[in-house]
């Protein structure tokens, strides 16, 4: 990650030492593991997407006005949006390069695909929550661009550097795609559900920027009129407005709304393991169930 | 350009309809002209790389905080600026999924490089600029690597595009070095010389940011103690008052800055012209030095 400015020195070097979960590069390690063993190219695919989702997340930052990540200021609380946008556009290219550079023609289709897609998924985002009108179907594409995108091609990436074949690979992409949407779905419970010290962000933020998710959306959609007016209301009018924020979380909460999301999450979780179930059983097969639970059962 | 997303329709509808100079294609044409003729793979160079330079653009907008782009409303004033950080990022991987869709790994290994040099100088820029400690050897690698390199791929890729051996790509790749820094001169001087109305975007910007360019710098090299100081002292405090930037614009041009910047340009120039004569006398090398011609005395 050297560079010839120290200014980006000093920023990678933060983003490095602050590290994530880092759920992305097992995905890619666990497929590779599972389609014929890890390679060189499999520790270059890991490498690749974690500095690939580090650039989304440094420009989601400048796109949420987000003052934390992970836990600790954001970039661009601290160096600005300006500073943010090229320290993102620089991890974005420095990965496509590492990839070109090394001949990987497989990775880049994947990949420039899906930064592609994520962009779009967080615009289509931005457009619907402007009108409040995101229904169920809406949801789910908007979450299958900007997350499970990346998370299935964690899992192409594995298996093509394994050495797949393409049947297989597109196999192993589904896959991913169950586990991201999967994997989305609890990120955005999060928001009706975790205590913001324990997540290292702030809870509820989504009502304030308008975004519908699937508890909401599910509730919204049951709701007898005038409870659908109440809603609508807060979301458009007082949803800077701390107090009404945490009503209308509780109402999510007693109408099922949380109950319905993760029921909606519970599926993907299992057509992922069913999947799963079609290879032999082994260590890494094991290993691979293993994460896939953590993503939906995980606290942060 | 048809996405899924209509605000992104709507948003690249906008950007296609303003339209630039189209410099860098024309680089392009001309290039494969003069390497062994325009093929299918040029027009895809020239629209992929038009497409970078406009998501750089979107980027810069954010970046500069400017309020025009192309005499008009930029992105970011219009939609904000995280509509523009996600506009710029699918203009990116949209070009990039383009040369991959097409095996052109030669592009991808050109242009990611160039992407990744292009934030790396950016924000060399930005960095340089809060300490005001410029000189003119930092300058021109600036601009080498936030503008050079790209008309630089320019020619590299319009020459590859032609079926060039390496060693001429690498010939055409060092004239668009020379062009492209020639170009930014030119550009640089505009901010002293050029009246916003012809321009299409504000003078006197780069002083209010704290940017320093060549004609500044050479001035500031050659001032004696007082005056150093007095120049520095508008940078960093008056920078934002309009009496004291237009006092120092006139400065530099008294104490012969721009004759200086443009004397430097005139000989990239030169040079870029002189590798062009060692090619044989065509048409294609006539109309080459005319729009290097162009690009060195426009008036906008």
């Amino acid at each position: 990650m050297k560079s010839s400015t120290p200014l980006l020195d000093k920023i990678t070097y933060f983003i490095v030492k602050q590290k994530g979960k880092h759920v992305r590069p097992m995905f890619v390690f666990l497929t590779a593991n599972l389609c014929g063993g890890i390679t060189e190219r499999t520790y270059r695919a890991a490498g690749l997407i974690e500095m690939i989702h580090t650039a989304t997340l440094v420009h989601d930052d400048v796109v949420d006005d987000a003052n934390l990540r992970r836990g600790f200021f954001s970039i661009n609380a601290l160096w600005k949006n300006k500073i943010a946008v090229l320290v993102g556009d620089y991890l974005l290219s420095k990965s496509l390069q590492l990839s070109a550079d090394n001949d990987d023609l497989d990775f880049l289709k994947i990949l420039s695909a899906t930064t592609k897609e994520m962009s779009e998924g967080e615009l289509l985002q931005i457009e619907k929550a402007r009108r409040l009108d995101i229904d169920e179907a809406v949801y789910f594409e908007i979450i299958r661009q900007k997350t499970a995108t990346l998370i299935a091609s964690c899992c192409a990436c594995g298996a093509a550097s394994a050495g797949a074949n393409s049947e297989l690979v597109l196999k192993m992409k589904l896959l991913g795609e169950k586990i991201g949407i999967a994997f989305q779905i609890k990120d955005d419970l999060f928001d009706y559900e975790a205590q913001s010290s324990i997540l290292g962000k702030p809870v509820g933020i989504d009502i304030k920027e308008k975004k519908m998710t699937l508890p909401l959306i599910h509730v919204l959609s049951k709701a007898p009129r005038s409870e659908k007016k109440w809603i609508i209301n807060i979301m458009k009018n007082h949803n800077e407005d701390s107090k009404k924020v945490k009503e209308l979380i509780q109402y999510v909460k007693d109408k099922g709304g949380i109950e319905y999301a993760t029921q909606k999450m519970m599926l993907y979780k299992k057509s992922a393991i069913d999947i799963l179930h079609t290879f032999p059983d082994t260590d890494s097969r094991a290993s691979f169930i293993d994460l896939i639970i953590f993503t939906t059962e995980r606290t942060k």
